[in-house]
């Protein structure tokens, strides 16, 4: 079974792999997939969804194989497909990353094995969207009609993207804060609420007092034609400690990581902080990926 | 024990592997080989044998290391034979390929441990050679006396020098086509003709109607002196799906692969085409040999 | 349980160490850590100490993960304590190696599973001390009362600075031989004696007739102005064949490997060269590191 992108998704199943990836890392399922192996096809580096998806496959009594294309026949002229035809038959599963959007669907038409998307360009990056979600039932006991934020750059951040998916698909209700410029695609945002039912809000300035779960990415300098406008920017949407101390109790703050200075970093050691444990968490979620993929 | 040439093995022990590696492609034989290690020391890289063995170790029930000589002591001046017996210490079972001629034997001499030669410069790759006559065995189920055309560069292709002796200790019938200039060196045709019994043609010509077996190897344009001549002659070498209607149906087409346009892309999806096959094929042949190695 | 630094041990945990080493090393005990994951975060290259822990690793029934900061985050700007923060949720054991010194103990800070330094800097090497005693006790029956000299340029070698730690806790006489302006820091050698009851001198003249034990370390010729000053020195303090001859024939001549020409090539095949098997005692020794920190 492929995982190319949340959408594919239906609510049923993605409350089946997230009830599955409570169980294990509740501990009660040790997943054992019987010495099976996973392949990593890295088209760009991305070293934490790496080593967690390998992480996972040993969890899960599988072995790894790390294909890595900067020293491999692609740079002899291979094509994509050959490449992905090949690779398959050392492996019983494909853990593909591409720059590329569209590259992993792709590299599943090729593949008799299923292939799972660690994010293809611009496009997707389902595994995250699924850690996401799981991290916040996990903290909140639920997703549907909880005040989730999400704040940054939401018009280049992949994660985002696939988030407000999941996010619609559980009905919570979904505040977009995002620099002037940034904002998420609106085309997208129309699509998502065109196929399911839940509110959204877009807004240019960080307030997240009435949050409930607070989503950080990060803003880069890169994005802004002025430097001193894009310090006072990124100035401007660092969470900081005061601010969260004027919120919610009870607030749940994630980040995909790595973070650079979008959080204060005396954040890290408050109880709102989580992203840490998110982080963690890709391990059960994506040891429920490689189950759900492998059969 | 080691594996340095395809010229140290007697018949009766290539197709005892071949057996071997037959059995372990059909199910019937699951080698577990207890948590043995493998250590593949690439001093150039050639990923596709190093991920396949790799996975034919995780296969067979083994860990693997990988040591990297770019980032290891080797730059800090360190003796290819201090490499050898510091790294044997680490693993069962040597796995290398380098870019000099002789450098695996001279591995085999220094170290205790079984040493897998994965290629040599231009001179042997016996495991690939071992890899092709098995799919041969097992796509027309007999080696001796069919018509195996080799074409394209035979003057630098490795592999290539390893099956010529291969395919004659089978008694094949042998057809070398190249372009003029990148013929097989004479010397070493005349050589092998001393040692088996088998028939050997050579034409600068690419014509395969008569075939049973097409394999294939790159010509690079590098090797002309004129581009007009290289796009000439690699044009002319190119295996077309037309020519491949013309010729047997039951031709079968092997490449070693990466492959780039010496076959037109729509003859991959043809019955004829096996090459991936043969990639796969690595694994079970692989394991057999990492079994024969581990003794 | 962490190993930053041999000074954290006493000697009575240093002997079970050994003792545990032993019964691996005679296979009398083999380590079965349940399938539990090594990281190996390694800040800067050190092959043979990754290779090795990785070895220790799959020997004792674990996987390993391999966390490249060149390809990492790190590069993206994130602080050392997020990426041990995240990297620690993927593994149950880390084994930390970073350019600057007390990294491993900043790690440890932040980490909750156990950090093994793998060498901080200019600072501790402590696994590769552990070998060094194992390998010496192994060799000479004991420690205690042995001359042990040690040869090189100890200004600069890290491994000499824990070795002479762990020596003096074992009571060994040490004589410390090097080139002038290549001695050992005095404040360090003063330190070690305030802790422990044990003979040392120092020597600018490589004279080993009277020493159990010979350890030898690198001089660069990169230490010294004037390249013709270098040349004479680093040939004055090569280990010699005909020197060897000349001292006593039980001998024993360590490295901590990879040596350039520091010792004679003809001394490799002499019955007094216990460096290789130095290199494969880290196996068994990291084994029972691992189990300790583990345990």
């Amino acid at each position: 079974m492929d995982l190319i992108s949340i959408r594919d998704l239906d609510r049923k199943t993605v409350e089946r792999l997230l009830d599955s990836a409570d169980a294990i890392a509740n501990g009660k399922k040790k997943p054992d997939m019987g010495g099976k192996i996973l392949a990593t096809l890295f088209f760009e580096p991305s070293t934490r969804t790496k080593l967690s998806f390998q992480s996972a496959a040993l969890r899960s009594h599988m072995g790894y194989l790390d294909f890595d294309p900067e020293t491999s026949s692609l740079r002899k002229g291979e094509s994509f497909a050959d490449t992905v035809r090949t690779v398959e038959g050392y492996a019983d599963v494909l853990a593909i990353r591409h720059p590329k959007e569209g590259a992993a669907r792709l590299a599943a038409d090729f593949a008799s094995k299923p292939v799972i998307n660690c994010g293809d360009g611009a496009n997707q990056h389902p595994t995250q969207t699924l850690i996401d979600l799981f991290t916040i039932r996990r903290c909140k006991g639920r997703i549907s009609g909880l005040n989730v934020t999400l704040l940054g750059d939401l018009k280049h951040a992949r994660t985002m993207r696939s988030l407000v998916c999941g996010l619609a698909m559980f009905g919570a209700n979904v505040t977009l804060v995002s620099p002037e410029g940034l904002e998420m695609d609106q085309a997208y945002v129309d699509e998502v609420k065109g196929r399911f039912d839940f509110k959204v809000t877009a807004r240019n300035e960080p307030d997240y007092r009435n949050a409930d779960v607070l989503y950080v990415c990060r803003i880069q300098q890169e994005r802004f034609a002025d430097p001193y406008e894009a310090k006072k920017i990124t100035e401007k949407f660092m969470v900081k400690k005061e601010a969260i101390e004027a919120a919610r109790e009870d607030l749940v703050i994630l980040h995909p990581l790595p973070k650079v200075n979008e959080i204060e970093a005396a954040i890290d050691g408050m109880k709102q902080a989580k992203y840490f444990d998110q982080a963690h968490y890709g391990i059960p979620v994506r040891e429920a990926i490689l189950e759900y993929a492998l059969g």
